[in-house]
């Protein structure tokens, strides 16, 4: 069983696959066509066909994820802390895999070498459910990764890709309690729902992130338009982009000029409340949706709030407890602010972009997590891991 | 709200409670005797009245388990890691509060303060559904906490007994996801099974314990005799005490006369493969069913196995993934017995009675998981709360 690979087997075979799908990039290219060709172009979006789209570099880019997971340390065995009991007992917890894995997603095929990398790395078998529309693509891909376990004696059912693509597979999948241990949909919010209504095995999963940042009164105020403008700009279409910006009073005067004059620049839409709206005739009236809205596009909600309360008040109504950041120069409030808020990833002095699996020091990320349970927040190979006790006795018996 | 909340009060209120369980033990006494007389005595066992008796003593044993937890540390607001990535953002996990837990009990009236205490201590709000024969006495209990919370200017709604006892209740509570983050029932296999089959919040549970001790070649003989009488024989009626030993063939000439010797002067009956019964004509012939059963009573099923990955093979197949506990001399197999047996606690040279959250050095339990997400094992306090990642940044942008 995967569970029991040593390390040096599952190395191995994270970058045999690498090299594989480098060495298979014809065989992947021409089936990744066939997906490409069969695609119904009225019905699609452009970045729809982008996302389903391989490429030379995006199969090196796989590839490199590959080896960076294999470099990245062993989470099995790992004992994580021991203490001891006044009977002698030495008492600890051991990191293990969770067993099975389910990932259910729709275009990008490169998921299919990313979460299965994770996956074998942390000892888990995984189970990928793409979407119809690459399942060629993900079927070579399968193929190449299986053939790199085979060849350092693993097991290639660690590594499945379901042939079967439509609804009523995912309804069965998801059913599969007895046999899956977890399921991580990543794709649209609409699927997400999906799988998270329909599921008897535990989901995890983010729906959206409608990421804040707080510029608070202290704050320094290039540093702090420097920061939005990169975490709204830099890349609108993820989720851990900007997507509300709320602004201490005593600071608007100061700070909103600035900032609408660099946001403007890089074409963002701004919609605000109406002390924002004041500060310059450009800024639409937002309306009381917009500060639920995740835009994923260049549009930016601004509001003046009274004091911290306000915006940590805001967060929690309007927030979908994924990544909100402070700008501040003032300990108190950077410490209330990390303490109060109740997201996943809460940042002082720092763009919300930074809210990634690789960017935090994960080495690589599977998903995102905005539940509580299990994980909450990015997950890298450690939270596809569990913990299980362990006890060094040496003869003890209870009294 | 209390996941606000000061240690200070949440520990003053906690040592409030225990005084004033204490000081109005006449009205609880006085409640539980309502409920203990409108039982149908007919209808209930000894056993059962016996659990939802309340006396002098079990008051006095819960207020000292509310002080127990007071004296914990807080779990709340600790960090528990920081690294630093190359771009000077210190990165850390600090823990919180999983929001609302529901739990889910039958007729033990002392769950209601254990599970409220240890709620409170990790700032979780707790809504509490005892089963209909104790609802006077749970609703007793309640009042007398919710009146500590409020001495301490926290909210009372933070300790919830629900008044409703029948199972259309439980049906709607573990359906109400939007409001509860997580559901742990205790009790009998039927109530566990029919939370995890209808509830749409993740649940912790375990159904059972079918727990094993392996008596390796090398195990020095006296001890562990001694070690398995204890696991079977101190408390027959909890989770963590033996079910079934597994004994090597190579040992079994030594050690099973000494074994079945005590094991019968105890009360214990046997129940045997073929080559156990070869040893002693008092030990019954074990069925297939045997090897699954979890007895809660002085029975014990025994089976001698060829060697180590026997005895491995033996408690996947047959296990509940709650308890195993190996005992031998041989270094090897101890890290192999530790590493490749996949239950939630996994001893060397101890009883398996010590698998419990007090004893571990949890400080209280509020249950055991047997299910890998979140928690596998003992659940204390810090078991009741999650980590958001924090980040401390001096300006940082994403290039």
């Amino acid at each position: 069983m995967l569970r029991d690979a040593t390390t040096r087997a599952k190395d191995g075979a994270l970058l045999e696959m690498a090299s594989r799908l480098v060495k298979e990039e014809g065989f992947i290219l021409s089936e990744n066509k066939k997906d490409l060709d069969a695609l119904n172009p009225g019905s699609v979006t452009k970045s729809y066909i982008d996302r389903l789209t391989l490429t030379h570099e995006r199969i090196e880019s796989m590839a490199q994820g590959l080896m960076q997971v294999a470099s990245l340390r062993d989470p099995v065995g790992v004992i994580t802390g021991t203490w001891k009991r006044p009977n002698g007992l030495v008492v600890g917890k051991m990191r293990i895999p969770l067993g099975v894995i389910g990932i259910i997603y729709e275009a990008r095929p490169n998921v299919t070498a990313d979460a299965a990398g994770l996956c074998v790395k942390s000892g888990n078998s995984v189970i990928l459910r793409g979407g119809s529309d690459s399942l060629r693509s993900n079927m070579a891909i399968g193929e190449v990764l299986k053939a790199a376990l085979e060849s350092f004696d693993l097991p290639t059912e660690a590594v499945t890709v379901v042939p079967v693509t439509d609804r009523a597979a995912v309804l069965h999948m998801i059913k599969l309690d007895e046999y899956i241990d977890l399921i991580i949909p990543r794709g649209g919010e609409g699927l997400v729902r999906f799988v998270v209504e329909n599921s008897t095995i535990p989901v995890l999963k983010h729906y959206k992130g409608v990421c804040h940042i707080f510029v608070d009164k202290s704050a320094e105020v290039d540093e702090a338009v420097g920061i939005c403008v990169n975490a709204k700009v830099q890349r609108p279409g993820v989720c851990n982009a900007m997507e509300t910006l709320l602004v201490h009073k005593d600071i608007a005067q100061g700070f909103l000029p600035k900032l609408i004059e660099e946001m403007t620049a890089n074409g963002v839409e701004l919609r605000g409340c109406p002390r924002t709206q004041e500060v310059d005739s450009r800024v639409k009236a937002a309306t009381e949706d917009d500060w639920y809205e995740e835009y994923l596009d260049l549009i930016l909600s601004v509001k003046v709030v009274d004091d911290i309360d306000d915006a940590i008040a805001h967060i929690d109504k309007y927030g979908s407890m994924h990544t909100e950041s402070i700008l501040t120069s003032d300990y108190a409030n950077s410490q209330k602010f990390l303490t109060k808020v109740n997201s996943s990833t809460v940042m002082v002095n720092a763009s919300t972009r930074f809210s990634d699996g690789f960017e935090l020091g994960l080495g690589a990320e599977i998903g995102i997590s905005t539940s509580k349970l299990h994980a909450f927040g990015p997950m890298g190979v450690e939270e596809l891991t569990t913990t299980k006790f362990i006890v060094y006795g040496q003869g003890q018996v209870r009294v």
